[in-house]
């Protein structure tokens, strides 16, 4: 008798039941989200549920819980029903809660493809395809941006905005200061700058990178919520009076509350006079880069010396899918890799490509996210993207007209940049100058009725005083596909139905 | 007309249609790597290709290329072809390279349901069942680790081992020393201890948290490989001398290439002494922690402050699957949360629970990883899990009796602690001492064969004049749960085959 294991002993056989037996049920569940299908039920999105409600659904909380395998195919089946049922039901187009939307089909079979090859993009010889495909999506992507460096440029994928950020503060770190990588921060008093609006990783990257959230400038934004230039300027000759090196100047393409962006161009000139590094977060606004008719908000972006763009947010690539952009992609090993700095020199042609991709990153094992992103540029060509975008466009013009004609509703920005909208609503009789309570009332009833996920946000920098309103506002993202006009006047009137119950019920 | 696009219009019938012509590809694909199948080709793992070979396969590097939508199904599937064909058929037994095997069943099933729910785990409004899942599965898992902790023990996930690492050493940073979150390392001096075969994501972690890489103390090793202790505590009393500031002690549980574990236990009581945090890197060798014959190894590690453990590896979960485990699990909060200090409390009974997970990383948008561990764990159990840890070892001490009767072969280490087995190989009339060129030949010959892709590494503490023995040697991994005794006698006669023809050829 030899030396066996049953484990994976008829594992064909087994994905091909579990497959069979999968399939109609991920049908069911689209489909039901789906405007177009006969199966659709307005309320799939699901129920808020408790967390104790649901640990009851799924754990016994017993010592010997998980000891032995699941029964059978059966005692599987109910788990995974109970996943989709409880579960938001992303593809229902009242989802619209955060910067992203559904999967869409293309993106599932990518996923089953990675998912198949279990291929680590870390090093080429387990990963020979994968990470070409990355090398080449990489500079295709970063070559829009880019336009002055398209032969040069590159990307590669991090698990995330906030990742991206954070190894662009490295990669800055790294490049101006490379005596940093042996000796640390040492004496280095360093600043970095970003606006009152960032996204939080701008600070969470000061913090995990030792220099510190005190060092972080929050430089103060104008009327529009875009980054304020002359405060910018202000705090950069401040801070080197007070004895700071200016280090990193973090600008926003599509704020994460607003949707702002911020002057890249102005921006640019003011890094490029004090040698500072100049990054763009633009994880949620960057991908309007492929609408012609919108990229223009993205204007001076090709003097960046490194861009967050996140796949995942705009272009509905499957959760995760963020690129860090750069230049001069030979930056990533300069920066990253673990030679010593008197080793460095800059690889800038093609021939000199490397494909041991973690060797770039401060990680090593990697999934290839950036796989995704090719199977949907290739499913739906650059025009597909456009479309996408334009879309989204229309759908919050639509929107911004329709509330408009309401005096209930007040919009926080008159000319929303990006594809979410922030409004006050308030019905009539209502007299509270804080909107807090009928915000929260009116989102938790929407999500009640299994019809509207939507987010609620306080505005980063109001002071009370300045404005009549006050409180939290909602925040709502327009960022699927299948959104019609007709979901829109949905919406709106059960925002309106709903506010009339808090009318009665104060 | 309304507003509409006809992006995702038939979502449904798309996805169907797809997954259609997906499904039979896939069987095929897996069932040419199964020996159990009569579709099974032993050389389906693949030959090497070079990148200039792959890109002229898949690009056309022209300005319109990816403008247009893929034409049809068709050109759409000769991409996933080429995509199947080149890469490394990760399923196929002789796929002995990486610390990670293929994916299995209900690895591609859980990969599915996550790419159809989309589903960000950042936050709990979006993700109220995966979080609920990623908290239960993370305590559940940690228990096994922290025996003294089990009902405040946790675990969050992060892309990757490196990840985790970095986290881990931000945990201690701003555990030990909060007042760095505001202020930075300052004039801090800290020093990190680890083992010189520790993986580099050690140095990385340093860099990247502006500690820098000569603060990075490389401990000498004993003759197994693992950390030497007298070593530990000679480094630690130097540095203090030095005026540096004992910050962190990573020890590991299974190194890169020996797959050797440090002596918990001591080290322990050496960081406990000197009050500096402990930290695992049991990437690779902490899942021996289901093997009742086995975990002995891991003895101690329940006095860690926390450990890095990925069942990507050992347990066959898909590409990346990495879990930090902590005894407190508020911690993770406490330590990266962007609340000032002041306010931190920890958080250590069950009601006061965090669900909104982002919270306790230094990340936002993440993919719920803890799912596809949790999927599994439900499918094989406890049980299963420990199956294939001691089938592996089986392997590993079949491959190294087989091998110890052949003087051609030789063990670098004698007794090899977890999956992979490290030796040279060096045929009679073959005379050089370096034995990084026949290593490199045969292991390239063996991939050209199609049937087995092995790893080879130099020593990393190796002197020459110590050892007869020189340069490089092959790191061969035995962790599918398909290997058998007759595959392993098939590698033997495999690399003794391809030896002789290089005798010939010199």
């Amino acid at each position: 008798m030899g030396i066996t294991s049953e484990l994976e002993a008829n594992r064909v056989q087994e994905l091909d039941e579990l497959l069979t037996i999968l399939k109609p049920r991920l049908l069911e569940y689209i489909s039901k989200s789906d405007p177009n299908s006969s199966n659709y039920q307005s309320d799939s999105l699901g129920n808020y549920q408790e967390p104790q409600f649901l640990k009851t659904q799924f754990f016994k909380y017993t010592e010997d819980e998980l000891t032995k395998p699941v029964a059978n195919t059966d005692e599987l089946f109910a788990v995974i029903d109970k996943v989709l049922q409880y579960s938001v039901n992303t593809w229902n187009p009242g989802f619209m809660d955060k910067l992203y939307a559904s999967n869409n089909p293309i993106g599932v079979i990518s996923d089953i493809l990675l998912s198949v090859l279990n291929t680590n993009s870390h090093v080429y010889t387990v990963s020979p395809v994968l990470s070409v495909i990355e090398n080449y999506i990489g500079r295709k992507y970063a070559s829009l941006f880019f336009t002055n460096n398209k032969t040069t440029c590159g990307g590669l994928t991090f698990s995330g905005g906030s990742w991206s950020n954070i190894t662009s503060l490295q990669m800055a770190r790294s490049l101006k200061f490379p005596d940093t990588k042996l000796k640390g921060n040492g004496n280095y008093k360093f600043a970095i700058y970003t606006s009152k609006h960032c996204h939080y990783s701008v600070e969470k990257a000061a913090i995990l990178l030792g220099i510190g959230a005190n060092s972080v400038f929050k430089v103060d934004i104008s009327d529009d919520g875009s980054m304020n230039i002359d405060s910018l300027q202000e705090t950069i000759n401040r801070t080197i009076k007070e004895g700071y090196t200016p280090l990193y100047i973090n600008a926003t393409a599509g704020t994460t509350v607003f949707g702002s962006y911020d002057p890249f161009e102005a921006i640019s000139k003011i890094a490029h006079k004090h040698n500072i590094y100049f990054h763009i977060d633009g994880s949620w606004g960057g991908n309007v880069i492929f609408s012609d008719e919108h990229k223009y908000k993205l204007k001076g972006c090709e003097h960046a010396d490194s861009i967050t763009v996140n796949p995942h947010k705009m272009l509905g690539i499957p959760n995760t899918c963020s690129f860090l952009l750069i230049p001069h992609v030979g930056n990533f090993q300069t920066a990253m890799s673990l030679q010593a700095p008197y080793l460095f020199h800059g690889r800038e042609d093609d021939d000199d490509e490397n494909y041991d991709l973690a060797d770039g990153t401060m990680g090593c094992g990697r999934r290839a996210d950036s796989f995704k992103f090719y199977m949907a540029w290739l499913y739906y060509g650059y025009e597909g993207f456009q479309k996408r975008i334009n879309h989204a466009f229309k759908i919050v013009e639509y929107f911004v007209t329709q509330i408009k004609q309401d005096s209930r509703f007040k919009l926080i920005i008159d000319d929303p940049q990006c594809f979410q909208v922030c409004f006050y609503y308030k019905p009539k009789s209502y007299k509270s100058h804080d909107n807090t309570d009928i915000t929260r009332f009116i989102s938790r009833e929407l999500h009640k009725l299994g019809k509207y996920l939507v987010d609620f946000s306080p505005n980063p920098t109001a002071k009370p005083k300045e404005n009549e309103e006050r409180g939290e506002f909602f925040r709502v993202v327009f960022n699927s596909p299948i959104l019609t006009d007709k979901i829109i006047d949905d919406l709106i009137s059960s925002i309106i139905k709903v506010g009339k119950q808090f009318e009665f019920e104060n």
